[in-house]
């Protein structure tokens, strides 16, 4: 496109806004809540954007929430690139590092400079899971499948036959954003285990 | 579910998040911008988030943009009970308000008092388009799917026979929120009028 209002850094937003958009044909593991089909990327950032709205309160005391979502929203990007990961696939996860980070080059580089570093800093964040806003970002990003799989009697669980130790690994990611979410994710585990969706080792 | 960690706040907020996850399945009438299949409100609503965080440059000065991504994640959410409404079916929009606010009711009413209030009041912001945030909001809401026509030939322009007058209403609508905005919509109309994909009445 050659058009003129707003100059360069307007064509430049615009030329990542249409690339953003293929987000949407990233396909997840895990389904609907209600296992009608399998969920995409853009609405699972959506959906967990929603999560640290509304679940706030059960970050530490002084998260700053906004920046959570920001984090939320940015998160998966790079799978534009790299494609998602099904998180108990241990080998394609260590694969993804390097594939992430030329994705993140790439995509947050058709912006302008120091909007291109400030999105990629929050990505950044959200991986090195050091500050409490990218600990709560992490454990919302595992609380929603999480709950997805409950709801549908083991969904992707039993389906990739995951076992309740692999998914209590994921509930420590979710304890150290949220004590409360992990002790809520524990539980699911719990009775999702004794009623036969998720089988132990 | 009869979990007990977190209490009954948790318990509400989460049956909150499994409500919302029905987002997903409320269909819009545009399609992605590769013209692929027509999108969701739940990845809209990802996508004009992420458009806020990018084009915030291009609101008013003093625009807080974390409250246009908060607005955003929640402005369709009533659709779900509602269902969405074609901006350019002007019978369907008359008819739309008493049923949005009863959405707003159920929907909202599924969380806490308080947070019912805080989300519901972002939703009326929304609605009313009386702040700088709202107007933005509202402007990226229209700006996002003039895009997808834009980039698809016509899309929904020339499906549903919509004329370049009907749409230019709209690009005053994405003036108002962000003039820069604003004029590029306006080239878009002119260049797709020009190459056949949108008709004058």
């Amino acid at each position: 496109m050659n058009i003129a209002p707003g100059g360069d850094r307007l064509h430049a937003q615009i030329e990542f806004a249409l690339e953003i958009d293929k987000l949407k044909r990233v396909i997840r593991r895990n389904t609907l809540m209600d296992g009608s089909r399998r969920e995409n990327d853009a609405e699972h950032s959506w959906y967990i954007g929603m999560l640290a709205m509304v679940l706030g309160e059960h970050a530490p005391p002084g998260t700053d929430l906004d920046r959570v979502v920001a984090m939320l929203l940015v998160h998966d990007l790079v799978e534009i690139d790299a494609g998602d990961t099904f998180v108990y696939d241990r080998a394609a996860v260590a694969a993804q590092g390097e594939l992430e980070r030329k994705a993140a080059d790439r995509i947050f580089g058709l912006l302008p400079e120091e909007q291109a570093k400030r999105l990629r800093e929050l990505w950044e964040e959200f991986e090195e899971r050091r500050t409490p806003e990218a600990r709560f970002a992490r454990a919302l990003d595992r609380f929603a499948p999480m709950l997805a799989n409950h709801r549908t009697e083991g969904g992707t669980w039993s389906l990739y036959k995951v076992t309740a130790e692999q998914v209590l690994e994921n509930v420590k990611i979710i304890e150290e954003g949220s004590p409360a979410l992990g002790a809520y994710a524990a539980e699911m585990v719990e009775l999702s285990v004794s009623r036969g969706h998720l089988a132990r080792s």
